[in-house]
């Protein structure tokens, strides 16, 4: 008999670990529409900012049996209560922008998440967040994303519909879950791996990827401290935090790098206080 | 100047020999989505076989400013008319069936076109059948289709929306288009590209990856800072510059980024001499 489970889980928890966050959404007929989008790849966790109508009937009527969904999805008034606990923090666009992040395409992107997955534990998600039907997401909103995830599209008609760039980016994950479960089932220690990943010691722990919101606290206690080195004049120092933001964002700090750094900013704002 | 038309051209020809056909689609607005999900990837030939309401507001209104596609849109009567002139017919399904006809994923299918589509002079199509909303296609319609083209999809609940199925078929063919043309430029774009990296803007300098020799003052610059603010009693600071050392060379800096980092290290200083 083949031995389907350690495959199966092994999607399953891939998946799960994905977490799709709409900002401002106006249409609920696009929610309910994504909610079957989603549910057709095997994904289960929306998060809504602010969405202008939710509950709503349409919602419903276009989830077509995909309301467990929208039953479970949370609604948060702001970007940060969405994704503070998310590892990695990726942002969807169809549009070239003056800034450039760090830019992938959305297979390209399933193939980082999916690494990014093997070094976090199983409670960590990864939040890809989608913009407003009418006009995507801000830059503000964009500094807040490791990358962004780049569909390739018409130039001359580029208008992807809510659902139709979720349902993409979904497809590519559930791929890229094939694919690794693929992998796993020729490999024997499969169930092992993911035995190890369920007992981490403190100091595998301090190894992880710091969660979004260790890595604001740590770009606030650098902040301050860069004030009180008066080494910028304009405050807030909007630019420079914003370099400094995409710089380390690159790096996936992990908790001890943050400790570190943390460390060095405390230090040096002991000694400028002396 | 740069080059793009062998590179558009070639898109262009893979994309516009895509025939998408609508097999019996009971809802207009459906027609409308697929439209618009077509021309975001740039497909643009749509062929529906005896659908029930067609042309429709509900379908113009969907199609969202892909009206072109619904206006060019050929209506016939059976499907053989639909597919009479194609060197390749394929069908899609997210079924199993009793019958197993040859089957691949959207990407194997999209890889196995671009071979086809190579052999074949240009204007020939390929055409990808899609079933009814409520019960796909039929076995004889299968019959008449080379191999299946099955999406992977949530065992439990696998209702693709039709536009989404088409979306994501589309796309895959675009990503293989994309990766066609890449191909084609790399040969003519070698050139260029070398001819592109001799003459950088000081700006584009600045976003450059850092030599190793700038990398290394970065590091030094940080361990003379680090000593002076007494951060470690131990001098060299071995361990700590070890995990400085991996956690910056995560970031692959930039120019830009050593200069700001040096910068603020450089203001700590001042502020320690002070």
């Amino acid at each position: 008999m083949r031995k389907y489970s350690p495959y199966h889980k092994s999607i399953m928890s891939f998946l799960s670990q994905i977490r799709i966050v709409l900002v401002e959404p106006s249409h609920p007929g696009n929610i309910g529409s994504v909610a079957r989008a989603m549910k057709t790849m095997g994904l289960s966790n929306l998060v809504l900012v602010n969405p202008k109508k939710f509950p709503h009937v349409e919602a419903s009527k276009l989830a077509a049996g995909a309301d467990s969904v929208l039953q479970d999805a949370k609604v948060v008034p702001t970007i940060s209560e969405a994704i503070g606990d998310c590892t990695m923090v990726l942002g969807t666009s169809v549009r070239d922008r003056e800034v450039t992040w760090p830019t992938f395409d959305p297979r390209q992107t399933a193939s980082l998440v999916s690494k990014h997955l093997a070094t976090v534990s199983a409670d960590n998600s990864v939040a890809v967040l989608f913009g407003r039907e009418s006009s995507g997401l801000t830059n503000a909103e964009m500094d807040l994303c490791q990358s962004q995830i780049r569909i390739s599209a018409n130039v001359e008609y580029s208008s992807l519909n809510l659902a139709s760039a979720v349902q993409i980016i979904a497809y590519e994950m559930r791929m890229q879950a094939n694919a690794d479960s693929a992998g796993l089932a020729l490999n024997e220690g499969a169930e092992l791996a993911s035995l190890e990943k369920q007992a981490l010691t403190p100091a595998q722990k301090r190894q992880q990827v710091a969660t979004k919101l260790q890595q604001e606290k740590h770009l606030e206690h650098l902040q301050n401290t860069l004030e009180s080195l008066e080494f910028v004049k304009v405050k807030p120092p909007t630019v420079l935090m914003r370099k400094l933001t995409r710089l380390y964002s690159k790096a996936d700090l992990s908790v001890e790098e943050i400790q570190i750094l943390r460390g060095i900013y405390s230090a040096m704002q002991n000694k400028m206080s002396e």
